[in-house]
């Protein structure tokens, strides 16, 4: 019925299925229609750049809403991003490091990927359909008796970074937008759930307030130092990929014995592990120098 | 937390953010990084073109297997895509008519559409996010006591067509290739399950063979009339928007009266709905004008 | 030394040329560096759409200055102008149609073309080069005396239009334009040359004036209807194939005969016409429908 | 008439050209028009790669054959296409680099350029346009009495590279191409003119050799050293900026003297420089590191 079956379909099919089959019912061959293939645009990405696919939730106000997300940051819904995002880096192919934050996540696949020949198309809908049914899949592992109320939605792009530079000025760029919105909510929430303001009086306060004075607005008024905020809030999610150690135990039987017995056996994997670390500076990046390395 | 509280913290934020943020720790504001946009292309679809999003199903062969699908056709795998496919047409907008057979499924969207600005990445990543998280969400409705083992994902691809006989045509191609498919598979699974064939002695049977030579073998046989084969098998699965009469009970209370009367309302919806047609030749669309009408 | 050399030898070379090659000084092979041809991206058109090149000189109005050209209009370089639209004509392939004004001309591709592959790049580039060339190479034929003083430049761009009255739009948006221009620029003009404005006082004189102003000062100022200013002015240059009867004398011998004897002989030909006519109205394609014809 | 009274034109019709304008011969307005414009799809170049133009004679085996092109290469017509090429670089913006070969000229644009946007036709539209009027411009300088029959057209494509290895392959490649074309043509016009075979023979002989056999035949029956050939012819050419100082003669008057004086300025101007160069190796680009210089 699938995929398999049509490469074998198509090749009988191809010298024979005319104008008398089904007993003539149909008086038009498949391959009259088929010049409606030349109307796919081929949309190869650019090699030797860094490509980045971000998705975005659509319209998860309202669903953070109706979830009862709490504000101005839901651990569960968090870590069901990173687990989605998780699933996207193992099941898609030459991703090399993803970022998340919020309700988007951002997935760099390497400069050198040739998978799916560099198609624009087949990168961003791989990511965001994988997110999309993962985020359903493992709903009820985080959110246990919150019930999904409706399918989600995402939407997704894709960009191209020529250099290093470009790649981590842009993730610099999604890491400054975590910190700047995750202050503002920061503040904005304990205005309205501490000190009973409304949302447009909390806004009204906030106005023009630089960082500075969101700081110490925390810091007199609710006696919190944003800096011992969790860093995931902070700083968001970086996933990468981490060879890590894995001890097991094994029964095996040797030849010469009769009786099985116990053995550990030290087995490395590479496996995606999320950090909650600043990107913005070169520490990072002299860290885990591999993820940027030209044969990446 | 989300995209709203986003746009109030770009306000405020983009006077101040700076230097001396968060105590100094960061010395680079967001806008040093907020070049990395331009890197964005513009990918705005053609005017006055359908845009057609096909997707398809990843490595549906291997899920077909491991989730038992029945051979050639499994009906709740068939309803399920329908259900999805539903669902994108009700969450997303200006989607005139889609088509489904087997593992995938295309949305024609109307020539003047200027949703997202025709912007083709948000076309496509709709349509796969909100088909793969509704798989997985209507899942149990159709599969019952069948455990989804995984977060299936879905590719996805977008193409133009500017008349109304390119848009026909790639329709009528889709079709063609169901019945093709469904016609071979019919007979390769008769002679796999009821003849005990090999998958090899089957496809080496069917090898050259014409539709007629198939219907002959499923009739001599199999006794069995390919024309009589279910519509959905066959011909696959249309879906168009339907006016529909919905007719309610509803209570009301008059002003001068003291008592609540059950009353019959009667309102004109437009609903989704699946057909199970030939769309090759001229009968459906002369029945179904308004799908391709100038003004659609 | 030219392309016809240079299959033959790509062939010999394919197999041979290497690290030994001029006594062992290259010690880097050409197959080396062909990867880089990957980096060219596919600028195919998409198919069934009018395909329209648009040029403009580049700088035209110092250009204009420095070859003393008559103002408003002048005919030397209106009629250069169509020259050199005609060669593109000839010279390319399955243009359908141009149209031409001031310093710019608009070539219009056949929907079904396939000249090569329908690649926009070969499209724009051979458009502007051939008229390019061709404007140095006719320019003496009408500017006489006056000397060309440098190699001008045009500028090109390409756009795809879908159906016919999408072309009839673009045509009139062009003519519209030419009309509204020359319209101006015929009363700037009288009032700097005939009143003795200057181009400052001109310009506030006519700020703000509408189409039927504009007429009325032409008239009663200086006595001129604009509806007799010539045709190409107002209209711009319409470029289409006609048939046409050349009659040429031949001599011939009959072969009963000792003497030869003129005869006349009417051949049919097809010719780039240029016509200044209204294409804004349905009278023009009523008159030429093989211009829009569906096999053209 | 252009440009520039077009701007001046567009202001005073945007609010009153219309229905009853040239006494009502016209129903409609140019603005019915103007969304035509939104057909013109976004070409913006990738930012941060190096933007190259490669131009290619078309037909130009038979142009040769008819302007009598000494083989296998002719200085007059090699002479011509760099003056062209010169020509491109100083009339055009952000050009770093060039280099040409036979009838191709591929131009390198610096990475940062934002010359008319980025805008991919800009690009390629400008550059074959001036080189096409340039080459029948200057074609009297070089060819002297021998005329030029007709007007030639060029094809050009734009392709980027994101790094500056991929660029300096890319100008390898072409020099490789160089290389191989000219020895292989040098040896064959050798085996036709001087030992009187004919084309095909010629290209039999020819067929399968390596270099390094078409090195010996020239030096064994023709007695040339192939490395001693014209670097030009070998090597191609490569333009590029250099500053270069001028001493030029003034006269000038000092105000207590009564006489004029002739002192000799020296100044510094940039200009665009020949170079038949190997840049397949390093020595090149160190020698010129500001080619590649990042803010270049």
């Amino acid at each position: 019925m699938l995929r398999c079956w049509r490469a074998a379909a198509a090749i009988s099919a191809g010298s024979g299925w005319g104008a008398g089959c089904v007993r003539g019912r149909f008086s038009m061959a498949k391959s009259k229609f088929e010049y409606v293939r030349d109307f796919e645009a081929d949309d190869t990405c650019l090699p030797n750049c860094w490509i980045v696919v971000r998705l975005d939730g659509r319209n998860f106000h309202r669903f953070a809403e109706q979830h009862e997300f709490k504000k101005p940051n839901d651990d569960r819904a968090l870590h069901l991003m990173t687990k989605c995002a998780q699933t996207v880096m193992q099941e898609l192919e030459d991703i090399a490091i993803a970022y998340g934050q919020s309700d988007e996540y951002s997935f760099v696949f390497k400069k050198k990927s040739v998978w799916f020949k560099r198609r624009a198309s087949k990168f961003v809908t791989h990511v965001v359909s994988q997110f999309a049914s993962s985020y359903v899949f493992y709903w009820k592992d985080y959110f246990k008796d919150q019930q999904l109320l409706y399918p989600p939605g995402f939407d997704g792009r894709i960009v191209l970074y020529p250099s290093n530079q470009n790649l981590k000025d842009y993730l610099s760029w999604r890491q400054a937008d975590c910190h700047i919105n995750n202050l503002y909510n920061t503040v904005f929430w304990m205005l309205v759930q501490r000190s009973g303001l409304t949302p447009v009086q909390a806004q009204d306060r906030l106005q023009g307030t630089l960082a500075g004075d969101k700081n110490e607005i925390l810091f007199s008024e609710f006696n919190i130092n944003y800096n011992n905020e969790p860093l995931m809030y902070r700083k968001g999610t970086v996933l990468i990929w981490q060879k890590v150690n894995e001890v097991m135990t094994k029964k095996i039987k040797l030849p010469k014995e009769t009786e099985e017995k116990e053995v550990e056996v030290t087995r490395t994997r590479t496996k995606v592990v999320p950090l909650h670390c600043d990107i913005i500076g070169d520490q990072f990046w002299e860290e885990y120098p591999e993820i940027l390395a030209e044969d990446s």
